[in-house]
């Protein structure tokens, strides 16, 4: 008989039924035996009566994590028994008979157990399968998913980055090294230089995949590997076009999760945000004007801002705006790479803009220098050598349009959206100082 | 005035427009100067009269890859200059004014001429905007695109396989090696392990990413860094199931290309295949009886194919079923990774398949063993250590459905589809050996 999705049940009630999934509770009552069963649809209660001895003897040998496939009936519950809200709450499955596709050894605690980070971390392949751990990683595929689409609707083409690369365009201090045939080449921390490149050949391109980060400390807001969503666009006017296409961007994404998560929202105690029509933005300086009038800090010298000022801008946001995202632009073009492009009109300032959201950057955009020369120039001023990147160096030498991009990180973006203490709980699987997959041993 | 796209000019006959792009080819004709203007949706001819100095004097100094916004009349051409079947071969755009975006340098060769294989990725940031390899990356974004909805649409959800591992599955002698904080990492080979252990989260996941595979020869078929395209199912009843689902992907992508590259392919003179209701499938024996019969080569003893034999069946597939795909089955066990299911109706025999496309394998496909027990014996008969597979284990100490999956290589599918002759000509931007976007200097 053909297997059918727990979530298709409520369909099915008087009829007989073959599910299949992973033994999530088993409750003995002595006669009678309460099995809840999982797929990746949802849960159902199913029990196994007395006067039915081969449920009985599987209900009786089965333990939590067991997969198991059972023949039923699909019962109405009585009115009593209902859960209401609660899928196949109006129903329960009585086991007629049934098979175990493989046994599991005993847990080493319940599944859905609050734990450790460590703990959940050293048992991974175990903790992800918890209604909690399983709804983030739903949510982080359906962001990407909606990124991507919404970008191929509006031009853009998808490309592959290589990760590989040879000289590192953000300087080497965090890259991480590899042995290539006798070479050293090294792990990219964007895909920035190619994405560039690609806009010469498509106008609009973007790449999603894993970038990396060679930091030494361990943060809660760090990866060393993560995944970056990067969008590069040509043919634009200033940083403004790049703010407003982030903008939708946002916006389609906010509605698929509305759409495709909401229970898994619920489970967080989280909002999904609504992105206003036009994102509010200031001057870095009009910001750090504001922080000083409302909170008698002085931070109007500062090139950037402090954690602490990124809280209170985006309180700030929501308090005068509604909106839980706010850009901050013209930032000092001194501590920016060198292909960022500056605003003639204010002279010493980018083109471009962080995005706050609440209480953290998740984006840097920027428009980028187009013209060969003033590249050049720009790699000079900052004690970089053009003949190292005389590759990336050939799209601009042979015409490229005024453009820009940004990238954003997934895990980070997941972990703000759920209200994660840790980007580590938003990462598959993450990698840190001490860990891959297991605890590194140190100095050995 | 907003910019038009190139594409879209057809529909502005007799209206004034702003294009944007890159110059193509510029003709000057002494008192007439024509320009072919190309954007991101096409090209089209622009002429410079000579009533009109302003669009002279630009049309006079631009050279090919400057970028130029131009205002211009759209006007139909007269009957006799109309070229059928081309985009823009009915009309033309009068330029009236217009200004430059971005200069460019002399060309070291004019865009598409046919360059050997070093100078194209010498120069990869100018020679990917020719019109052919532009059409290549453009098949690729359309394959990838199609790959993950139809995913989606099967309730597949996507995950983000780490790239950085510690000990290697498949054996560490085709695996980099990356400096990690005093220990040794290695690139991931393929997402395998995590794969099976998001099985038992989401029971149908894919990935789709790089994998590295630090060969040292160098073929027309490999790369060092590629693209993988990753599926992983629980809950199958054996391996004709990912048979099954494979065939259908492949439906589906040949689907959307006819929709959306058929120029593309057109260019490459390639026919996009049909892909049968049913492949075609044998047994590796009853192929290799056949070789033999048909060929007179005695191939029968050997646990794998030739590349001539993989030809062979190709051929006899399209002869005898019409089908450019096949799938040979039950290869022997002995030859496969550990994790792969045996075949007890056939012992010594996977349950498994390649996939053979216009002459090479482009998947090989199996069940995996889901069986805690099975898995650790298999591994110790290949003289691996469970104890380092000891977090990938846990997915199967705690309970694994019967699974499979498969993985494609993005730039070899793309570049067989295409007909092209070197998988490096579907790579952005292909490592090697001697390259990393420039050529390395060994001995260095």
């Amino acid at each position: 008989m053909e297997r059918t999705y727990i979530k298709d049940l409520k369909d099915k009630i008087g009829e007989e039924v073959t599910i299949s999934g992973w033994v999530d509770i088993r409750r003995d009552h002595g006669k009678l035996i309460f099995l809840d069963l999982r797929d990746r649809t949802g849960k159902v209660q199913m029990v196994a009566l007395p006067n039915n001895p081969e449920s009985i003897e599987l209900a009786s040998k089965v333990r939590p994590e067991w997969v198991i496939e059972v023949r039923g009936k699909v019962n109405a519950r009585p009115e009593r028994m209902i859960k209401a809200g609660v899928l196949n709450g109006d129903l329960e499955i009585e086991m007629l008979s049934g098979s175990v596709l493989c046994e599991a050894a005993e847990l080493p605690f319940e599944l859905g157990t609050e734990v450790n980070l460590d703990t959940y971390l050293d048992y991974m392949p175990l903790t992800l399968r918890a209604e909690k751990a399983h709804a983030v990683f739903k949510v982080q595929a359906t962001i990407i998913h909606a990124f991507r689409n919404f970008l191929v609707g509006e031009g853009f083409t998808e490309f592959q980055a290589p990760k590989l690369i040879g000289e590192d365009a953000e300087g080497g201090a965090n890259s991480f090294s590899v042995e290539y045939f006798g070479h050293t080449a090294h792990l990219a921390q964007s895909p920035q230089l190619y994405k560039q490149i690609m806009v010469g050949v498509f106008e609009r391109v973007f790449s999603t995949g894993n970038v990396y980060r060679a930091e030494k400390h361990s943060t809660t807001r760090h990866l060393n590997e993560y995944t970056s969503l990067d969008i590069e666009m040509g043919f634009i006017k200033d940083h403004t076009d790049i703010m407003n296409m982030e903008n939708r961007i946002l916006a389609h994404i906010m509605k698929e999760l509305r759409e495709k998560c909401a229970d898994e929202f619920k489970l967080f105690g989280t909002e999904i945000p609504e992105v206003p029509e036009k994102i509010p933005a200031l001057k870095l300086r009009e910001a750090q004007e504001i922080i000083k009038k409302e909170t008698g800090e002085d931070c109007t010298k500062e090139p950037d801002l402090e954690p602490a000022h990124e809280r209170f801008l985006c309180e700030y946001a929501k308090k005068t705006w509604n909106s839980d995202f706010i850009f901050v632009t013209h930032f000092p073009l001194s501590k920016r790479p060198f292909y960022t492009h500056e605003d003639e009109t204010d002279p010493g300032y980018v083109r471009g803009a962080d995005l706050l959201f609440r209480g953290v950057e998740i984006t840097t955009l920027a428009q980028r220098i187009h013209q060969y020369d003033k590249l050049v120039s720009s790699m000079e001023s900052k004690g970089l050598d053009p003949e190292k990147f005389r590759y990336y160096l050939q799209a601009f030498k042979y015409g490229m349009p005024p453009h820009g991009g940004f990238g954003i990180g997934l895990e980070r973006v997941t972990a703000k959206l759920l209200g994660l203490e840790n980007v580590k709980q938003a990462a598959l699987f993450p990698r840190d100082l001490n860990r891959i997959d297991n605890l590194l041993s140190h100095g050995e």
